[in-house]
């Protein structure tokens, strides 16, 4: 509620007074939670990352990933769980608040960039994996490739149209050959 | 300079006459170029997709694309070309500004939108082009080559450290790897 809000005025120009009002609870009520809009952006941040972690790297890990098969279905379900957090419209409103780019306090800002890393690191061991279990070298790193995945998915919700030829069955399948063939083909 | 003001304190927190003050004028004098904050927003938003537009498409139209080397060394430098925008320090605060969440009046952000869309589909074109001179189908569909190249290269200011182990010559190398053995190999 509180994200649908900062998204239709914009973060900065919703105050305390209008999230309190959207939850219908009185300033006090607010405040008893939450001490100040950061920790609210804070919040919301925090719950995207969650939503991100439990549907993704849950849903990756799984996947029994001893084998080349097994590893290839993980980095493939990775792509298409993160495509479909993404494009949920239930979550949009939250998970695009991570890229709202006021600047959090250093302390609350350090906590969700440390989720955000881990997040990326746990991309590039899925990838680290497969190019392993290949055993053939590929010049592309595993670091670099997790940014390309991750830079590619993300900024889906910059141009994606629910009623466009690109649909996410499609660009499931895109995306995955693309980023096959390109960082572990 | 309004561009800063914008990035420190965030868009909608900065008021008409914190940018009159950043830009030495009286309030009447930022008023006679620019009727509101969102006409600022506007006009930084252009100058981002001018540098783009210049450095991007000027640099790659300066190559003869005729024959399949050249084509290819057309999306090679599309690739460079665009990293390069993305980390020049000068143009950094001007092209951050285009993924500025503050919705623009209709009328402005539909010409926003329609330069963004010019030069994706541009970005189309040379990857489309490379593809049929290779006279090998592709599973990879242009658009979705596009969107994911743009999407890859865009978000590296998210997590970009001008210290860090993914410079910019060997992002330059690693993305072009990805891409070119991904969506045209």
């Amino acid at each position: 509620m509180a994200a649908r809000l900062f998204q239709q005025r914009g973060y900065d120009a919703t105050s305390m007074n209008d999230v309190a009002a959207a939850l219908k609870l009185s300033k006090g009520g607010l405040y008893h939670h939450f001490q100040s809009k950061d920790e609210i952006l804070f919040h919301i941040m925090s719950h995207a990352m969650q939503i991100t972690e439990q549907r993704v790297i849950n849903g990756v890990r799984r996947i029994d990933g001893a084998t080349l098969a097994g590893a290839e279905e993980r980095l493939r379900l990775l792509i298409r769980l993160h495509i479909q957090v993404v494009l949920s419209p239930e979550d949009r409103e939250i998970t695009v608040m991570l890229h709202e780019n006021h600047p959090l306090p250093p302390g609350l800002r350090r906590k969700i960039n440390g989720r955000k890393k881990d997040y990326v690191h746990f991309v590039e061991h899925v990838i680290a994996d497969v190019q392993r279990k290949r055993g053939s070298p590929s010049p592309v790193t595993p670091p670099a490739a997790a940014f390309a995945l991750v830079g590619m998915i993300n900024w889906i919700y910059q141009w994606y149209k629910p009623d466009g030829l690109l649909t996410e069955e499609v660009l499931v399948e895109q995306f995955t050959n693309i980023f096959f063939r390109g960082a572990v083909g």
